[in-house]
């Protein structure tokens, strides 16, 4: 009972033990994570295209829950740059689809985001989050930055322009150059300007100034809300508004009331794929940075209480008309750096949040929205990575191949396709290369029990003992492709009188596999040849001792290759009046040197 | 050039040789299989819910192409029972929605899966019909026979009765049974009651009456046409048609023209999914009768030039107004067994059928369809087979699973979901179990350089040294398993100061798990503990060679278990003043007797 409460509130591990000095830490950490995140919730929140205030809302409750329930003590959930283009996205299709407005789309997309979490952690289905690749996950986040900044362009240009992929943003922007509004296109360079070089300009100034690196890099990253301060007072000044500079505008001062969003089928059954996809999208997303700064402690975060959490923080947004939030990284990152040591510097951050909805909402009426686009723009490209290709080329076609159709299907038909492509194209080759397995014919190293590849070690063969070993588990995909290449051998190798399957990288033999097993057995039967097996590990014995194989196979099972080829050699000495076994010299091994090996022949597409 | 031919044509093959005894073996079997093939053709036209007519096409230009692409020398192609039934069902989509007529509906269906299946053959696309496994097959045909045989039950009843799965059939079924036409009853049970009993009883008679077992054998499979003899002049004496018995009708007689099927996008775009469907049973269906028919006389057969033969054979039913086909298990076994030995006899076979639609359709007019009914449910019922469910019972738990999943919705659903959800389960069940690999703790085989599972043998074991083995290639469904349960081990083994990752069983490591294993590296770094790699196949070595891993690796990696242990013990030995060390006796094995094995505080379910 104690057992369960704790692990599903672990809140209540570190809150025991809290004191003066945490708070303290925790206090410096959430005032500067507010600062930073006033602007940046506003911005995600138009990236996302929903009012303003909508930002500021989905930062506090979420706050508050995920402090209660997740199992990071520093990661800081809120709106974040790729889960609201796909907020974007899916809102699009459910208002186009005459479901509701975009706000309730919103509303619902989070709300659903947030019990599929939930319900993925109850029934503990983290793993899902695995067949998430990495260069499936690495090229889906560099294409979308690369969408997002260039979703952002118009606002920069003071210009319209839509479209879900590059090339229609890139064509609508295209279209609506000659509209470009001068004061906007200033203050959003300007910003874009300043804010890439304190990325990495400032930091060296302020060091050079006297200041600690620490509090040069913490000060450099409060720039955007410095860009912010002198843009809107600029705005404000110089009446830029009526210049054609698209401003914040009225933001409703207050906290939101808290209320349940109304069920719609028609609407949910519409956002449901959209909500799945932002849900696991969002999570490993979460986690690996809730993993990477709870390694840096020694600390470790549970993946499945994870989903809880996050969940929880999302149920939360939607009750206080938020939209889909998750754990961002710059923002967590600065969090950390910050010294914050507990959730509680969060639940500081949603206490400031909530303090400026509540006061600071008229101060921003005259932000420019060209200068939140900048602040998006400079965070989005920090993610934008192309070295991933370069990696994926030099490692693994495949790899490399699930690479490119991420980052392909993104840029050209959107994110959500975008990422199932990539998903689905990276199960199809990770099936396609086990359907068509390594396969070695393998000889024994001279002096020692050991038994290599022939094409990669001087090794010793047997023209009359077809030794192969295969580096896959057998299951229905390779199967038939492992009966083939035995066939294939056969004919190569009309010597032959015994053939041993080495089963060293067998991890297990379905009732498929099992099935050409037999029809391997029989066939070898038939050609008066002998099919023996050698290395089958503990669990795949167990498998076939539940079936009549063993008692059929006309060979045996022997514990090592080297057994197996021993006693088959002495075999072919007793049975050496053989007119076949007398032409090959039959049991005598061959030298390395002199070998006329039997796999010499064998077609090398075969044998890699 | 001529090997391009050769490939293309295998007709090339067999022709050359031919000779006047081939001639006679081939005819007799021809005639056999054409006496069988009239009342069989005419029964599944039925059950696709074609006119009788188009059986009979189905079974003439087919049987041409495939002899002369096809790589079986004795396979006989034609309309058969699970395809017929696939056929029913996409057509009965199409012309819901309203696109055509069944019949030309059918006919597209036929172009379509030929198209597919030649254009699979040129890509050498054959491997797809792997990953059909053996209990989704299997399944599939069981369930699909069983439908077959409820939806002819209404013939033999002589009632109505609609639907796609036996649920919906059942219901129909029962409404209208007041209805039920007692002269059907007589005809369709008296039939079904004599091909039963021939399929047991007549051989033995026969035999008993002198036959010689062949003879008697090749009789009894002509139980059908007796049948249809003898209710066909039942019907014709009795008149009963008038009494409410259905008969056949009238047959258009002569041939059918040769006409290309008109293309339609709308039509072809809803069959699309269906014709794949069909394609690929159907050519797993002939793939596997025609393997299993070649290996009994030594020949062999090319799966991806089947592709080519059996989709010319679709092409040709298409243009001759007929619906799709493929190589049937009944029919090719009585060819084979009547004798045939090229596929000479499938061209005699077409050239009879030709002559039968030519001049016997008159005949038929009074074949009752009860009559046709009874032949299908005997034919269809010799495919259910339910010892697959105890046989993967018994085999593994995941192979049952996809096999109930296959056979439930394929009853509850109808077919193309049925055969999608057995191939979809399948391959999730798949990557769920390479999900979580199977991880052992191995300690060494005293007394050998063999290194086992501590949990299945009396392995020596060392404290300081953490062995493990992972049972599986490392990719990116499994990555996050492997890393938390080394982390896990970690935090049961305190004293632990190295870890060695056994690899003989990883056949390939992606791009995903290389990035884990960089981390587990990094985070054993700081926590000043070494990580090794023993037994890494060539392969994966390759691929490790080409980025900065092994340079970054703080241990080594080893040719074997044993030289990473001993080697290990070594530095153990050496840093004996290490507290903990000592603690422990470093450097010292321990009987297998006395161990405190590390490895005996693990967690069963991490290490099977």
């Amino acid at each position: 009972m104690l057992a369960t409460l704790h692990r599903y509130l672990p809140v209540l591990a570190w809150a025991r033990g809290y004191n003066r000095q945490l708070l303290g830490s925790d206090l410096i950490a959430a005032l500067i994570v507010t600062v930073m995140l006033i602007p940046q919730s506003l911005a995600y929140a138009m990236l996302a295209g929903m009012p303003a205030q909508m930002g500021l809302y989905a930062s506090i409750l979420p706050l508050l829950i995920y402090a209660l329930l997740g199992t990071s003590r520093t990661l800081s959930v809120g709106p974040v740059a790729v889960a609201s283009l796909m907020t974007a996205a899916a809102v699009g299709k459910a208002v186009e689809a005459g479901y509701t407005d975009a706000v309730g789309a919103a509303i619902a997309l989070a709300l659903l985001s947030g019990l599929i979490l939930i319900v993925m952690g109850l029934l503990r289905f983290g793993f899902f989050a695995n067949f998430l690749s990495h260069p499936v996950v690495a090229g889906f986040i560099t294409a979308s930055g690369l969408i997002i900044a260039l979703s952002q362009l118009k606002h920069i240009l003071g210009i319209e322009a839509h479209g879900e992929n590059i090339v229609d943003l890139g064509l609508s922007l295209f279209r609506h150059l000659q509209q470009i509004n001068p004061p906007t296109l200033a203050i959003g360079a300007g910003a874009l300007a300043f804010l890439f070089w304190a990325r990495s300009g400032l930091k060296a100034i302020l060091i050079g100034a006297g200041l600690s690196p620490y509090s040069a890099a913490t000060l450099a990253r409060t720039a955007p809300v410095f860009v912010v301060l002198v843009t809107t007072l600029a705005a404000y000044l110089l009446d830029l508004g009526d210049r054609g500079v698209a401003l914040v505008g009225e933001i409703p001062r207050g906290l939101p009331s808290l209320q349940l969003p109304a069920f719609s089928v028609d609407l949910w059954s519409s956002l449901a794929g959209s909500a799945l996809l932002i849900s696991i999208i969002g999570y490993v997303e979460s986690v690996s940075v809730g993993k990477t700064l709870a390694a840096k402690r020694r600390q470790r975060i549970d993946p499945d209480q994870e989903l809880i959490g996050l969940g929880g923080a999302n149920v939360g947004s939607a009750v206080c008309a938020g939209f889909p939030v998750t754990g961002g990284f710059s923002r967590s990152i600065v969090n950390f750096d910050a010294g914050a040591e507990t959730q509680a510097a969060s639940i500081f951050t949603a206490l400031g949040i909530a303090l400026a909805a509540l006061f600071l909402t008229p101060l921003l009426y005259y932000l420019p929205k060209a200068t939140l686009a900048a602040t998006i723009i400079v965070a989005v490209l920090s993610l934008v990575d192309f070295s991933i290709l370069r990696q994926a080329w030099r490692y693994s076609t495949s790899d490399f191949i699930g690479l490119v159709i991420t980052i392909a299907v993104t840029l050209l038909l959107g994110v959500e396709r975008g990422v199932l492509s990539g998903v689905l194209a990276s199960i199809a080759l990770h099936l396609y290369k086990t359907s068509r397995p390594h396969i070695a014919i393998v000889g024994n190293v001279g002096g020692t029990e050991h038994f290599r590849n022939v094409l990669r070690h001087k090794v010793i063969t047997h023209p009359e003992i077809i030794s192969l070993r295969v580096d896959e588990s057998l299951y229905f995909a390779n199967a038939a492709y492992l009966e083939d290449t035995i066939y294939a051998l056969l004919a190569e190798n009309r010597d032959a009188r015994h053939v041993v399957l080495m089963c060293s990288a067998v991890n297990e033999i379905d009732l498929s596999a099992l099935e050409t097993l037999e029809a391997v057995n029989q066939r070898l039967t038939e050609l008066q040849l002998s099919f023996n097996l050698s290395e089958v590990k503990g669990p795949v014995m167990d498998c076939l001792a539940r079936t009549r194989f063993l008692q059929r196979l006309n060979g045996q099972v022997f514990l090592t290759q080297h057994q197996a080829i021993e006693a088959l050699k002495e075999t072919l000495e007793c049975t050496g009046n053989d007119p076949q076994a007398q032409d090959t010299a039959a049991g005598e091994y061959k030298p390395p040197g002199q070998k006329e090996s039997t796999s010499g022949k064998t077609k090398p597409d075969q044998i890699r």
